[in-house]
Parts: structure tokens; sequence; C-alpha cells
């Protein structure tokens, strides 16, 4: 173990379109030592999120850019090392907001305790982390799905969508879930026991998501835009309502894709659509940590990573497997 | 005047594109009496709506298409002639869903009574009337703007946005509207008294939009999409609504045109865009009369109807006008 803190720092500012490696830079700083009030974590797990894809791009969003020269920001967890904060201790398992790095400060803001007798570490940055929270607040609060009806979910084999799919079902719903390729859809099925599962890489979207929502859609819960939109809004019914919480097809976009040309039906069938961000319920992040955990611990609720290997180094090509669907499972990189 | 009554029905369905006139066929046929519990009607202004459109054509939407043969739907005013129904009385001025024909039979449903003291008949097909109630439920209910925030709204001269841009300003908000051409900008600033106007046809959308909103916009009333919407959305708050009233900028459109292409503003900035049809409220529309009719009679509410002579033999072309941006105010044919 080396004395110093591998850093995986913004270079410059991608060109649109996938991300090239030398967006980034990685490089070996001082280990940093905390302040008063503050603690080190020595950082295990770092979640690969597609939100990333914006946070180093310029322009207008949610968040400010990730600076040049700045270490890339990242959800992560780890265990605390050395404290000067009251609440936190060494060995304490903790989530946060901690960045692309070995060794990170923190004052305890916005840092999540994490149970890992509940579930390992890793699974604190996935389906129980930031992801987890997504769904649930997400499906939950803008969703508002009602038993009997169908929802329905994009991108259902990763991260958040996996967890919005079981919380569907939880909650009474009819739960159809929209994935790559027949062995997410097998996973879908066979593993996290939706409803129907429909491989838009078929060819026949439209008809085989006909035919898996008899009833038609009331949510639809959004992670990739695009086609798979257009191809949805036609079946939602009457009040349907659409989080929309990615456009991972539009990220690496050179110029972004055409939006839905069936927008009429948002006004016919009087639609809702609405784009979250999970930030939005930062104080109320301890509800979904209570009822996933819960889920969780009862067996009702199934989480999956995709850990890689490779440390820090790996990181800038284990991201970008997030926009080709090359994971299977909340992508995590194990430091 | 003849003993028969004049009939616009619907002839075929129309090919997509503009409606031709053989779309449909004007014929007489006779008197209609009124059975027990009825009442006729003597239609004198019928409304043209870009609604329409929809109305004629087959696929799916929030009413049943009208039937080939049947006489074509539309909001219309008139005077009660005879009648067998205990609440209306010969001569009482009415408006209602009475079809583009000389005169209805009616069993009262969804008619409203109208205070012709008030202000003339014809106003009560147009900003009084159903454009009018659509402006102050879709703005109120689905906008929900609050007093100091930026209001824009598409069509602004139309029947529905000048509705929506002058109840903007009465409660507080900056109007902003979109119209084409500097004449009905004009009317916009001088007869509306809103903050400012926007030419979409002067070529410079995105800039004069951004110039008219310095605190950016937190309500698009949306009654045209296309283009406009695209332009509208980069520049929305954080949080910011959009009623989706009309697209009308698509409905004779041969095939749908692309859909937004900024729908990442939705995701980063939360936005909400929703969907609205007036018979939603249909049984709160005399919150609205009274409403609308309270700020029309103190002068608050302008109010401009373009009503075509020609009668019922002019319908097919006059409609047509509509998507054209051809009239000038809520579009009234004279029976």
């Amino acid at each position: 173990m080396s004395n110093t803190n591998r850093q995986v720092k913004l270079a410059r500012r991608p060109a649109p379109g996938p991300l090239s490696r030398d967006v980034f830079s990685i490089e070996d700083g001082p280990i940093p030592e905390p302040g008063p009030g503050q603690f080190r974590v020595k950082i295990e797990y770092i979640s690969l999120d597609p939100a990333m894809r914006g946070w180093v791009s310029d322009g207008r969003s949610y968040v400010e850019p990730v600076a040049i020269g700045a270490v890339m920001r990242g959800y992560a967890a780890g265990h605390v090392e050395v404290s000067n904060h009251p609440d936190f201790k060494p060995g304490d398992a903790v989530q946060g907001l901690f960045g692309v790095q070995q060794y990170a400060v923190s004052d305890g803001k916005r840092v999540v305790k994490v149970d890992t007798n509940l579930a390992p570490l890793q699974r604190w940055v996935g389906g129980l982390g930031m992801p987890g929270w997504t769904a649930y607040f997400g499906l939950l609060e803008v969703g508002q799905p009602k038993p009997g009806e169908t929802v329905v979910v994009s991108a259902a084999a990763g991260a958040v969508g996996s967890v919005v799919a079981q919380i569907a079902k939880l909650k009474g719903c009819r739960a159809v879930g929209i994935a790559g390729g027949p062995e997410k859809c097998r996973y879908l099925l066979d593993e996290l026991g939706l409803d129907a599962a429909v491989d838009y890489k078929a060819g026949n979207l439209a008809a085989d998501l006909q035919a898996a929502c008899p009833q038609g859609i009331d949510v639809y819960f959004e992670n990739v835009g695009g086609e798979i939109l257009d191809t949805v809004l036609p079946l939602m019914n009457r009040f349907g309502r659409i989080p929309l919480c990615g456009l991972i097809s539009a990220y690496n976009a050179t110029t972004p894709p055409p939006g839905p040309r069936n927008l009429r039906s948002v006004l016919t069938q009087r639609l809702k659509i609405q784009g979250l961000i999970v930030f939005d319920w930062a104080d109320r992040i301890d509800e979904a940590i209570r009822d996933l955990g819960k889920w969780y611990s009862e067996g009702k609720l199934k989480i999956r990573e995709d850990v890689r290997e490779g440390g820090l180094d790996a990181f800038p090509d284990v991201l970008n497997l997030l926009y080709t669907g090359g994971n299977h499972g909340k992508l995590v990189l194990k430091v």
C-alpha cells in the first residue's frame, strides 16, 4: 500500500460523443489529512453513473459541472480511517459523494452511515444507494403508481430500472421491463419476477410492448429516451405519468436526437412528463433507506452489481460501458 | 327564412394534411322538433376550433371521432326557439356543443345559459366560452402560476392564448406572448397590455425570447408545438410547468414533426409537461364563467373575435384559416 492518494481528475471538457480516455488524467497526490470536524474515508467502491456524462460537460444542468483539474465527482463507499467528527468513528462504513479517488476528506454533510451487516458495502453504492433512492422517489412520488396499474420501465436491468420494477411489483402493479438482449430479459423474468420483459433489440418493440401491456401503460419510468419513448407514448393510458429520470440514449450523441413525435398522445391522453433528480429529496433519504433496506432484508428486493476490477486506472474505460449497455446490473468500480 | 335545417356533415375521413373541401358535405334537412324534455336552438354563431382537425380524424383521441355522415361537432351559440325543458325558455341565450348546423335539439346537458347583457352572443363561443375555460383551467390548474413568475404563451393572439396571457397578468405574473407578425404583436402589447411580445416569424425566436424573459420562464402555455417548444425548453426555469393545450403546428402535418430535441432540459430542470383537455373540468365550468365574466365586466379581460360571414357554406374554407394563422382573434362563423 502506497502512501499516495490516486485520483481521477477531469483534464478537459469532452467533445460531444463518447468520452475519450484523455478527458481524464490519473494522478497521485498526498493522502489528505482531516481538519477539525472532518474525517477521512478510505474508498473501496465507486459508483459509475450515467449522470457522469453530464457532470463533465459544460452547459446548463442541475449541478455545476466538474471543474477542469478537479477530482471527478462520484458516489463512493468506504470506511472511516481517521476522524475529528463527533458522529463518525474509525471503522464506520459510509457512503457519500466522495469523488473518484482512493481517499477523501469529508465534513459528514450528505454522508450516510451504512449497515454492512444488512448488505455488503458495494450494494450501498448500488440498489441501496443513490440509484435505489432515485428509483424510490421517482416511481413513488412522481409516478404515483396505484395497485393494478401497469408500470413500464426502460433500462430495466440497470441500477435504477431494476429497483423501479421491483417496487412496482411490491405496490401491486403489473411490472414490465424493457431491456436489451435475451440475457437481460431472462434476468428480469427469472430473477426479479417481473410480469413481462421486452427486448428492444429484437426489432419489434411496438408490437412486443403492446402484447406485454394488454391494459395499456399507466406509468412509464423513463431512463433512455429517443425511440423507446416515442414507441411508448401511443400506448399510454389516460392520465398516465412519465417520470423522466434519464435520457441515456442521448448522452453521447453529437447532436441531440429528435424528441418524441407522438406528443399528441400527451395532449389527448392528458399525460404528465416530469423530470426528476434525486437531490430534490435529499432531506428524505432516510425514508428510502428504511424501505429499501426492509424490502432487501426480507428478500423482496433483488440487487445485482457488476463490479469491475482494475482500480482507478480503469475508470475511463469502465465508465463507457454504461452508454453501450455493456454492464449487467449496477456498474461499480472496485478501488 | 327557409324551413330547412342546413347542416355541415362529415363526408369522409380526411387524408393527412390540410382539410380539403370535399371532406364535408353541406345538406339541407328538416328543422328538428324537440321531444319531451328537449328544446330547439336557432344557432347564430359557430366556434371554429383547432381541435376540429382531430375530431374528424380516425385514431385514438379524447373523444370519438365524428362519424361519417354525422353533423360536424362544434360549439355554437344561439337562442332557444321552442322548449319542452323546464329550465330553458324560448328566448334564452345558450351555448353548447350544438354542431355545425342552423338548428339543434338538445336535452340541456352541458348547455350553458349565457348573459347577453354582459357580453354579446358571439363572445360566448369565444373568450367567455370553451377557449376561455380552457385558458382558465389550463393556466391556473396545470400551470399554477405564482406572482412574479414569467408566463410565456404561444399563439398568444389566439382564442385561448389571449385569455391565458391576460389571466397571467391578473395573477401578478410577467406575461410574454409569442405570435406571428408585427400586427398581432402590437395587439398583444397595445390592447392586451402584455409585458412583451415575440414575433416568431421575425426569424430570431431564441434570442428574442431570451431578451423578453430576463428571469427565464416558469410557465410555458403551449398551443403550437414543434420548433417553438424546442426553443422554449432551454429557457425554462427549474420546476417549470408546461401545460400542453394544443399542437397546432402538427395538426395538418402529413407525418408528425420531430418532437423537442431539448428534452434534457425537462430532466435537468425538473420540468413538468402536462396535457390538458377542458372536458376534464366539465363540472367546474361555472367557476370559469364566474371569474372570466367578472374580469370581462371590469374591463380587465379583453376579448376579440374574428367573425366571418358566409354562413355554413363557408365553413370548410374558414376552418382552414386556423392552421395558417389567417385569423386574428377567436375565429367565429356567423350562421
